[in-house]
């Protein structure tokens, strides 16, 4: 029995069976031909893609930019099999690519989703992501687009462990999602044996609604079950995200491995796939569409507007602190109707209180949950928002693996931590970013913006709104004085020579607040005839190489590199690997960072501690003095 | 009214709410003396703590590492100057520490709490935090010490919307932690307004309950309900883990302040101060110390025995995983008896299912949840044994924020990082560490291991369980030959050089995987004519600078550094901060990193296309030869 697409007569239920049998069918095929992959994870969700795909998710699989669309994401995304073999089942993709291109060099289909396929809002396979994730796209579908899409997710049982998954479960119902469906695919087997809960149905449900979600229980392998539950639970009605879960069995369908330990992540061999086949009644191919929605009409992008964005403009010399001109920054912004914010329930420490007093409707408290505060982002981002997420520096890192995710999910998400390095004073070591910058330049793709004025910051805050990747601004906790005037430009990328003349013979490199105890050596230099060039290094990556090779040339290749964070994997190494990779040599940097575990006290005494006051610069610098290079140029004598 | 600590007739509950008022009173006094501090999220805790110090905690206050006390994690450590004021009230601190010492510079009452005070077990500060914790040491205590000690944790409501948090409640009742106890002080506001949950102890209860806690509800500043209340949690009846859930006010006791928004993390000015300890009754001296345990005989670290480690031995050119030999070498390891082992639900991966058959007793599956994997070694840690923790590379960034923490915790915790980089292969971007080395080289303290081969990566087993602070090792997927015979030593901070002559022209520095790239490269050099040297860097921190020092000296400048990793903040970072720090200049670094995003492949395919196979190494190190530093020595001529 095969249908097609042409003698289809209607998606009913005895077709969504034949295309869960299908969907199990392919993906055993696509990951026996790859030689890797996860078909049983892929079979015992497959009852349930195929009832959802074939009658109930809203699709136009030939316009996946169509806004009004629903949204399906797999947050199991070793289940890449069965994503695979809906495409395949829709006819996105052909059954050739995805028996020649799963898991091989070069093709789309890759291990895990990623959105180098355009059905595919976000990159997921670090569990307990694709949830988090959902509830963003959620939000903008309830309270921004206004569009009646559906949030689809497909979660394992093996991430209900992930605290992330109950950050957006809890956020999901705090902000009542009723367009947030998460299908829990409940197959009592994790990676190396059972999983903590094994068929609990009872306890995930109790779990999933003291936080607050409606839960529907159902028979995975039941497609009139699933039917019904699916129906109601892409109802939107009543006010709260919905969990389903599903019982289901891993490698459902075929016997020889159904429900049996240590058949996770191993693709059937040949022999076993083709008994497999055969039991599951023969290949076919089916082509299924289910309903598509109603075109928004709406473009593809949300509609920016065209206010002008006016930024805050600050007195030269004025004390201004960097966190503060990032709200006042963004609050400017905010006259651009795409942009939204949300902050870890620090906003009025990092100044997102100023965004959410001015735009309560594009603002969104996160509460203390920095991994849904940046998947939230992520969610923001797939709907073409672009969006702002805040939180002490320090705590950014709770949220890495998702910032690393974000790379790979393509998505445009602008990160901003404040209160970095022992400047903050007494709080103490844990409150003071010092891995940060080494964090976030490792990200593939990364911006990493380090302001020294509230000029710079605005500045640098605005253009991280037409920056595509992940992009970083780090701001600093106390008042400094303005440096610069409100005209001047701060492209990414660039970098500010403060002080500079023919004589200078050391350069000192600072960013954000070392940029000032830089400027504070060279009085101290000046008093003994030294003369000392300044570097702004704002643009932390990409880097300005060529400011940093013209003073590596001009001031006799001595350079002091100052920053408020570990001594590894920050601005001292970003300027090394740029001269590296400029091929210099001709060079030697000191770097002072902080290398001691601070305690308490106040900035001043702190950075002094650290060696990154002003006096600890000058005399690092009088030190390098005595650095002659062999080919140095004539400026230094 | 005074009573000292000889005229205590005992402590009574009139006394436990006369020291609530003292411990107000003196966190008000210290964040006022201090200018900063949270003297109102203290102030809601204050009759919770006075009561259980008073009448329930069983601790030695003049032997803090008695093994047999309980414990007291603050895991809202903001409330630190409560903490300070326990501190004073039990005379462990003067009165003048507190008043002169607290958030000073220098002194060990820092704003958050952290081990510097033998009374701490663990730095907390970042929130949800405490409590992960604190399930490592209940974990200790129940199955290891098998001491009938307490784990007594301060929650604060905000922090329990981290995902963490549910972790260690998931953990402590799957483990049936009837030794820990949770007291959650909800006095329903957060920092910038209130909490989601309000005072809807119910919906605290529902969660808890649902993750397998019991839970207990009183008002938190009625000292005879709290007594009751502690009496139960600590009785260690039933087979749960306890969460009190405290209906609290923050600032209780001071009208001025008490349930008031805005004044989160404000010290009272002096008069405020004034009034509020007027409307408290008065300063008190009280001293008040409650059961002290019965000491248990035991030393202050576990016994590791005297069993000889036999370190597996592996044939050389044999293909042996170095995630392989981490599970062998720990198994090896398991005869010490303070060594105990974790992993996140993927231990078939990374080898620790070895460990884990050997030593059931002492194994603990953390399932998928790495913040509380990491968070469980660090309790660990705290009663003195030697955790390994493990997972795949990639995911230990889930728990980055811990990893962070740990080393202001001053925690001894060994992390192992299993498939790394683009080696993996055809599971694709999600699932390959590409920026490890950059978070783990910057966390405080931290060693960084990545050995090429079996007998290097066994070695290395061994040596972290003797290491002090937060270790890494980063292990390799895929089989690669035996390089070392079973006799050669590894000394953290060393290297190996694995080809070498008089003629070499140039360096080719790699770790792991890389090694074998480079080694592989020589040979193609060496049919040009070419000797290149070959440095296996498997310390990545510390490193072995003179190693690097002499072949940039003896090779003609010419480095290539190639590592399986983002280009910022790995291997070539620390190359090039180590010969910046030795002031060295006359050398060129080629550095060969993963710069675009992989997908999927095999590893030889996604090697190659990053340019870190041989033929990339060998092409890489040609265009290097051409570099000719001005005053290179004889060698390379």
């Amino acid at each position: 029995m095969t249908y097609t697409v042409d003698s289809m007569p209607e998606a009913d239920l005895a077709l969504a069976e034949e295309l869960g049998r299908q969907l199990r069918i392919d993906s055993i095929r696509a990951s026996t031909s790859a030689g890797s992959g996860h078909p049983t994870s892929s079979m015992s969700a497959a009852d349930l893609l195929a009832v959802l795909v074939a009658r109930h998710l809203r699709y136009d699989w030939d316009n996946p930019t169509e806004p009004g669309n629903d949204h399906l994401i797999f947050s199991k995304g070793h289940a890449s099999p069965l994503l695979y073999a809906v495409f395949t089942a829709t006819g996105v993709i052909t059954e050739d690519e995805l028996l020649t291109g799963y898991r091989r060099f070069g093709s789309r289909l890759e291990g895990h989703p990623t959105p180098v396929l355009p059905w595919v809002d976000v990159a997921t396979g670090s569990l307990g992501q694709g949830l988090p994730d959902a509830v963003g796209v959620a939000l903008a579908g309830k309270y921004l687009d206004r569009l009646p899409y559906r949030v689809w997710v497909l979660c394992g049982d093996s991430e209900m462990s992930e605290g992330s998954i109950w950050e957006a479960i809890d956020k999901a119902a705090y902000y009542r999602l009723s367009n947030l469906i998460a299908i829990v695919d409940v197959n009592r087997l994790g990676q190396r044996g059972p999983t903590e809960l094994f068929w609990d149905l009872n306890a995930y449900a109790r779990r999933a609604q003291a936080f607050g979600a409606r839960v529907l229980q159902v028979d995975g392998h039941d497609v009139a079950a699933i039917d019904r539950v699916l129906a109601d639970a892409g109802s939107g009605g009543g006010d709260e995200p919905t969990v389903v879960l599903a019982r289901t069995r891993k490698g459902h369908g075929f016997s020889e491995v159904e429900d049996r330990e240590n058949w996770h992540g191993k693709p059937l061999p040949s022999e076993m796939a083709t008994r497999a086949i055969i039991e599951l009644g023969g290949e076919r191919s089916l082509r299924v569409r289910g309903p598509v929605p109603k075109p928004s009409g709406l473009p593809v992008r949300p509609d920016a507007g065209d206010a002008k964005v006016r930024l805050p403009r600050y007195e030269l010399g004025a004390k201004v602190a960097t966190r503060r001109a990032y709200g006042d920054a963004l609050t400017a912004l905010g006259v651009r109707r795409d942009v939204v914010a949300m902050d870890g329930e620090v906003s009025n420490s990092t100044y997102a209180e100023q965004f959410a007093a001015a735009f309560p409707e594009r603002y969104f408290e996160m509460f203390i949950a920095e991994q849904q505060l940046v998947a939230a982002a992520v969610g923001f981002s797939v709907r073409g928002y672009v969006p702002f997420a805040s939180t002490f520096a320090a705590f950014l890192t709770r949220a890495h693996d998702f910032i690393r995710m974000a790379a790979i999910s393509q998505a445009d998400i602008r990160l901003v931590g404040s209160h970095a390095g022992v400047e903050i004073g007494a709080d103490g070591a844990s409150q003071m970013a010092l891995e940060d910058l080494a964090m976030m330049r490792a990200v593939h793709g990364s911006t990493v913006l380090y302001p020294s004025d509230a000029t710079s910051a605005a500045a640098l805050v605005q253009a991280m709104a037409e920056r595509s990747g992940v992009s970083y601004l780090r701001t600093t906790r106390g008042a400094y004085p303005v440096l610069y005037a409100p005209e001047v430009e701060f492209p990414i990328g660039g970098a500010k020579v403060l002080a500079s003349s023919p004589d200078d013979q050391i350069t000192l490199i600072g960013a954000g607040v070392t940029v000032h105890t830089c400027l504070a050596a060279t009085a101290d230099l000046a008093a003994d005839g030294v003369h000392a060039r300044v570097i702004d290094l704002y643009s932390v990556k990409p880097i300005d190489t060529a400011t940093l090779v013209a003073a590596a040339s001009e001031t006799g290749g001595r350079l002091v590199v100052v920053e408020d964070h570990h001594p590894e994997g920050g601005l001292g190494s970003a300027v090394l690997e740029a001269l590296a990779a400029a091929g210099q040599h001709d060079f030697v940097v000191t770097h002072l960072a902080v290398t001691e575990m601070p305690g308490s006290g106040s900035p001043e005494e702190l950075l002094d501690a650290a060696g990154l006051g002003a006096a600890g610069v000058a005399q690092a610098a009088r030190a390098l003095l005595a650095f002659v290079v062999a080919d140095a140029d004539a400026s230094e004598e």
